[in-house]
């Protein structure tokens, strides 16, 4: 199946992502690796629930943290241009005979819950609580030094049904890589605010979230994340990385968090804001797609991914296997 | 006068700053700053004119350099998100009274050439050729690293006048800098593709080109360029930096082209695609406004630009001083 | 006055430079800025002194701040290679009629305290109280990231005297700047340790210490200092740079302590191992001598310089002028 | 056994590591390689050789590559203090019963050609051609931008031995790996000229040359190779890295070149000057000795290595294992 051209007139304007929520079973232990280790500023906090953000937004949270008996995904966050987007958003998930509904979230304006059609919770807002800027409060600055949330990475069981889907709501590919003997998209990388991607998308037992990214300024962050996280009893929440992505040529790394959620640290993608911006194809036997300097990921990059709460995962039907490190 | 409310639903819809065409004087002597200096890739080239784009860039150029017996900026270049956006930006200027023309400009689709109310000279279309990446071709990339276009800077007579006609082409202000006694605006950053700036405009007489800016991977980019202009003959082309900004937080180096074309090499400022965004208030009298670091900008940095071709400059009316360095 | 022939085989053998004694008058300002802004770390603290180390030094102590009603230096601390050394670097200094003393000083073996003919206090040892390694206690890490103190800068009343007396002590000269007209030194560079300097001498009132170095990884470290520096309240401590030095190579940064004395950042010179490594010469007025990039820098570092305890500064014969920023 | 106390006095006096000379089977292939990817310099070249060296370095070469029908290395090059010294190494070497003869070598002086115990073939001189400085010429520096040739590392049949031998010749132990289990050494670190190592012994079937070291300005120049090497042909000559050795705390990259002799490049390790540094002891079984992040080293970087010419390889005594990527 082809990529799809853009759909340049959705019906609602996604302006980009904006945040998730993960259950967390210790949040002592998720605070000591989101805003010791990693840098994340907290914007607030009870016996239940973490809020924060990373140093460039002003938007009040890009992750919530929630304690719970199990670890998952609760949904994945997106802002809207405007209070007529919400409605048109309503109405789109509505008319797909998707589950609609209108939910109270702290520090955001009303807020609808959906769903896309594989199941993954999504929640559309248009405005959030609006903080001071600490941009340029550099004594702040740690760890990674995060600056925004970049991306969601999410297993699906089919990705052509995926970017079919997403593509209608106005998200337009970047990369992508085909399975050449099947013709069929093995993942692909969709964009709404001018990056590589908002959203990907990789074949496997879906829906889950593969991983949840942050802009960094530069790779030597992630070098020095790497001496502490290797040097504070967090070596092995290392999983992949560093290295340079084929796809998107960023510079990126793998951790996971202390309930296996994976976060990714990226710095230096490109600018996609050209509506007539050719998507990158790739092939899946390509090992530089993945790697350009060469490497393979791990099997658990491949396997491993936080399903969302309540919702059960289903087998892709593509089989094909990339390249896996031995 | 108060920062305007952004105008979220402009007539037409420009995507980002695309391009600027430089009258120089001597081509082999620009060719061997862009190219061999600064880094900057050659798409065509002829004894008058040669294009040029930057590394991560598929539109085919960036800056134009024609052949000429004087220095000067002949025009800047916006693209347009679609054809109706085009025949909108023609009714949008015809009815300001403002001249319209379409021209036939090389590698472009049918471009509008019109101009603000202050005389710079625009130019707008919709698509351009398109060409292969090269952002993975590495062994290419030297000299300062160029990526991309980032945005122009412009000498204005009244940068209040400039900001409320940019902002109804719905270009956005993301910072300024206000003249503490008059109320007046001194500086302002307005952007469209989601970054600080296309376009930022500054008082002086004007309409002039301050400087067109090219975003670079990290600061050591700056520092190789730095190290090689000053051993390579460019000593006395090195006007302003290094340093960060305190306004777009970002790291800067100024340079002068061979014809005095200013350029600003620009790393790391900020994600504005929020349409809620707050724009940062700046006091003339800060110095940390214009390097962070509290070092002035010399004079010249403050006094001298690019004229427009045939387009006369005339004397700002707000006479307040910034700090200049002794 | 040409540049001595190094001296291979002095009477006694210097490993390296090792420590300098502060007056101070505010320990708690100087502990904010040393500590807590600068990033050494201490090694030991009472209400009257604090020693502190760099990250990579295992030796006890680079810096001793001692509380005083006046600012000034102390001495300058050199470690010297076996005991044999101690004793014949005694006999060196008595036959020079300098005055010799052997003095307690905390968490070092015995100490000869002396001067050189100028009257700046040195003291050499031996052992030094060893520390565990914590270079790899990447949690430690914050500020400039201060690998190991690099070298003293010393303003000398005669560059020629100060040259020839530390020549024969076996510092070998790897770069230096002459006064055209005169022949006479302006400044030297010289080394023990097999970088460009352990101390430097230059041209003015003294002796006074002009400014101590810190090695550190690289000019990111510098970046992210001054980001701190210029947004925690010490801005104005920020007297000279970023920039690259012509001499030495390396990237710099000059900061005054909260007491007025000049600290330098520092990264990456080259190795001057080799006993026939030629020395470098410059001329007073090249501007690329003093950054590479062509900046000149300010009069307040031509001028101010810390006083040696006790130590009077006399006028330097050589009247030639740098070039100073206006 | 322990490792052997420091000879601090020994009978002659080796400056640093100097050159190494391979032979390769295809001159214009490692011209391709060491020149035109590397960012080695050309210091004279005819049909059978070429000398190189790195941008800080002023002595003639670094690195001889001999035209051959097998590959090989010829030997190791040391640098001595003074002639004095080369006498004495003649009588150490010949007292010990080693092989001692007296070559010509193009640009040195005259070179004691002899062997270490295993049969290491070192050759000895005082002084090499000195060049003009390039360290400023920054139009020339590309591909990682070598700075100076930094370290050996050989495997030997018997690190207890080869420690006791450049032990007794002056090398100093900075950094070692024990075998628990026998107590006997598994890996050795030692230096001359105030870093980590001028050459490392490595347990194996040996003496063969593991790898040669440059030292290069920071991790981003290693990371820069990697972009080129991946995108022009060089992608199966990648061997390990990036990553931070815990051993060392150097950043590193291992890449083989066309004939498969081993090539690191190194960044930041760590001052060593002190007679009394302590050297730091490693267990076998840490997998953050071989890389601080944990990933284990591939079968191929344990197991294969440069045979000296002429010289056949025994068998190591100790079998421990370190721990290899799957």
């Amino acid at each position: 199946m082809p990529v799809p051209q853009p759909n340049l007139y959705p019906d609602f304007n996604i302006v980009r992502l904006s945040h998730v929520e993960f259950a967390v079973t210790d949040l002592a232990a998720s605070r000591a690796f989101y805003v010791d280790t990693i840098g994340l500023q907290v914007t607030d906090e009870t016996s239940e629930t973490i809020y924060l953000r990373a140093m460039e937004e002003r938007g009040h949270h890009c992750i919530v943290l929630k304690k719970a008996d199990a670890a998952g995904a609760d949904h994945l966050g997106f802002k809207l241009f405007d209070e007529g987007d919400l409605e048109r958003a309503e109405v789109f998930f509505a008319k797909k005979g998707l589950p609609v509904e209108w939910v109270e979230r702290p520090y955001q304006s009303r807020t609808l819950r959906t769903s896309d059609p594989h199941g993954i919770p999504l929640e559309f807002y248009v405005t959030m609580d609006r903080l001071p800027p600490i941009h340029q409060r550099y004594e702040l600055y740690h760890g990674a030094r995060p600056l925004r949330i970049d991306h969601f990475n999410c297993f699906s069981p089919s990705v052509d049904d995926s970017v079919a889907f997403y593509n209608e709501m106005g998200f337009r590919v970047t990369e992508y890589t085909e399975d050449e003997e099947t013709g069929r998209l093995w993942a692909a990388w969709t964009h709404r605010k001018g990056g590589v991607h908002d959203i990907a998308f990789t074949n496997g037992l879906g829906p889950r979230l593969h991983h949840t990214a942050f802009w960094v300024p530069s790779p030597l962050n992630i070098i020095d994340l790497l001496d502490v996280m290797s040097t504070t009893g967090y070596l092995k929440n290392i999983e992949r990385g560093p290295g340079r992505h084929g796809i998107s040529n960023a510079f990126f790394l793998y951790v996971r968090d202390p309930d296996g959620h994976r976060i990714e640290f990226y710095s230096s993608d490109y600018q996609t804001v050209d509506p007539d911006l050719e998507p990158i194809k790739w092939d899946l036997k390509d090992p530089q797609r993945q790697t350009l300097w060469g490497a393979p990921a791990p099997r658990s990059w491949f396997e491993e991914g936080s399903l969302f709460t309540g919702v059960a995962g289903q087998e892709p039907e593509l089989k094909a296997q990339p390249i896996i490190a031995p």
